[in-house]
């Protein structure tokens, strides 16, 4: 696990400061080319690249879908300067059964692994986009989402029609994810291992205020049309918007002024707010309370004429329940282990929500240090590392017996 | 006046989207030598830049202050995407006198054009730093200010050592210049012209939020350290700390989020909050509302730790009376042709205001269309600019026969 682990932290944009793999840069092909260059080496084993650029490297014999097979993986992308566990960990751990499981040099017939494109969106600003193709549910708009700079999902994926008409290359009978928690829960209840038992929903939504940019010395404040002092209003309310709603979480991360010199007043501000919870009522509670403070924040503020200030389309993932078969096959095993475990319900989205529209799929977590995550101080102890090697080995085999 | 204007509107970095010609960039350096090519045709003007690259054209018997002259002058740089009109119609109408001043081709001796540079302080965040360097208050650390791809102010001046210990290339007796008003009292009053009676002072601080950066799904409410929350409470508030203080205005235009992921709870956020008055009185109240504003801000934000928010050191430029003879001469100009004109106070910050430290300095204003300014759609009346012309010279005159 190790290993592979830290030749990937090798590759990155940004030196000495985490990891920084945006997707469908260099330095996201470089990571998958690197799983394959050591999986290469063992016979029976193929590597097939789909639609969405999402790569499979699985047995000739399972291509083509003629024989269903078990597919491990997650994701290489990363945040800006973020760590070196998040998603890698799922993909090593793949890579660490298909070498443990090879024999004389030869393939598992039944097991693959799977390495999905651009899980975080941070780029097109679009999360989950490879798994969403695989799970068949990419839609043409999904291929219009544009980066800062203009590139498009379009621009950059291997065949952007193949993309919204889906075949995977493999028949997958389960899929198995591991993950880093990326909280606290793991370690406050002293758990070694999380069984995720639900995957949360998450609502993302640009507010958008329009105003006029003007000089900031000689437009006095009844007559600017200030973009920022709305958005700015909505952006320091919004975690109360979940008051009261436990398994909730809200966030403002992206906020962006034009044109954004000191001395002219705000002509047009973006901001994108993100909401997730275990439940479709829930995420509808919050967006409603979003609704009312947006269309109600304008008259609030002092000085100066309203800007226009509103939201725009919601993207939205589904708040996703993981398989009881798969889960009850890995409590079993933690069970005999004595290993410590809490099933635990995910505030993060992962590959494994998807792949559950396409067959049963579920996941893991191990402890996160400090619950840091989307940082470069992101750790784990390099026992709970080694363990989820295990863990995912075990379960695999598991799976192999009881779900093929 | 209109046609070096619209030699001047031609340069810029972004065609179709107003004039970009930000300070110390090839677009300034080239409107500096624009105007040269078109002076020094006249016999006896020498072109001289000083050790802030400011641009003095002057009678060569002025140089080494040898001869007290008159300087009529402006600026050339602009704010991104910006008018056409701002600082290159003082620029405009200092060329005009310096030709229709010309006799038989050879210069008036007691006349002169600067050009300053850096008056919009979009790039390195200080305004005015040429007219600064030119009234001898240029300070070491001026020369450290760093624009955000991280060139500082030091490494694109001619000689820094020279701005700190400055002498100008001529003794100005007297400085005039004109501009747009960037503002809608003029054509509130039906006033043609305004006489600029006093410049705004004006302060400048950068607020700083630092908390952490997390993920922005397992980090939950309670856990999470967001450096956007309180910045955006201060930011909202803002426009409420001018209340009842009618001359002045306040505006965060610039508010940077870091890492800057919509999947990411904020770890830095920096915003710039600039406020203007007429007194130093009236800044000091704002500054010490913003104090208790930033400092008080932190226990009222709902949900998560606190992240720590504070203030930069402030930038200032002191509020500033003009010169009464001068204003008195062109009254007596405006009056005897029947011009209808106004006393004002600029709420734009101008290089006379630092001119002034020097020798005797005032200005005046045209109307703008619709008060707009740094904008694409700045604009003013062909007639009205024309008139600036006309008074500029008429002003420059009546300065040479009695301040001279």
């Amino acid at each position: 696990m190790l290993g592979i682990l830290r030749d990937l932290r090798g590759i990155t944009a940004t030196p000495g400061r985490g990891c920084t793999r945006l997707a469908y840069t260099h330095f996201e092909d470089q990571a998958h080319d690197l799983v394959w260059s050591r999986l290469r080496t063992i016979s029976g084993l193929v590597r097939e690249d789909d639609a969405a650029g999402n790569t499979f490297i699985v047995p000739t014999s399972a291509l083509g879908a003629r024989k269903p097979i078990l597919l491990i993986g997650s994701h290489l992308d990363t945040v800006i300067e973020g760590g070196w566990l998040d998603g890698a960990l799922g993909v090593a751990a793949g890579v660490s059964v298909l070498e443990r499981r090879a024999c004389d040099g030869r393939a598992d017939p039944h097991v693959g692994l799977v390495i999905f494109r651009d899980e975080e969106g941070v780029r097109f600003n679009t999360g989950l986009f490879g798994s969403t193709v695989f799970a068949g549910g990419c839609l043409p708009s999904d291929l219009e989402a544009k980066a800062p700079d203009g590139v498009r999902v379009r621009d950059v994926v291997p065949d952007p029609d193949g993309c919204c008409e889906y075949q995977p290359p493999v028949h997958p009978a389960a899929f198995l994810e591991c993950h880093i928690e990326q909280g606290e829960r793991l370690v406050a209840t002293e758990s070694e291992v999380g069984v995720v038992s639900s995957i949360v929903g998450i609502r993302r939504v640009e507010i958008v205020g329009v105003g006029m940019a003007n000089h900031a010395g000689t437009t006095d404040m009844r007559r600017r049309v200030d973009a920022l002092v709305p958005v700015a209003h909505v952006v320091a309310r919004c975690p109360t918007l979940v008051d009261g709603l436990d398994d909730a979480v809200i966030t403002c991360g992206r906020l962006q002024v034009n044109p954004g010199a000191p001395n002219i007043v705000p002509g047009r501000v973006t901001a994108i707010v993100e909401f997730r919870a275990q439940h479709d009522a829930t995420l509808d509670t919050i967006e409603g309370r979003l609704r009312s403070l947006v269309s109600g924040v304008t008259p609030a503020v002092s000085g100066g004429r309203c800007a226009e200030i509103g939201l725009g389309p919601i993207v939205t993932v589904a708040p996703t329940p993981t398989s009881d078969t798969l889960n009850t096959l890995l409590s079993k095993i933690l069970e005999s282990r004595g290993v410590p475990f809490l099933y635990l319900a995910s505030m993060a989205g992962h590959d494994t929500q998807l792949a559950a529209r396409r067959c049963r799929a579920s996941m893991f977590f191990i402890p996160s240090i400090d619950g840091v995550s989307h940082n470069p101080d992101e750790d784990s102890r390099e026992a709970d590392i080694e363990l989820a090697g295990d863990l995912m080995l075990a379960w695999a085999e598991r799976c192999v017996r009881e779900c093929l």
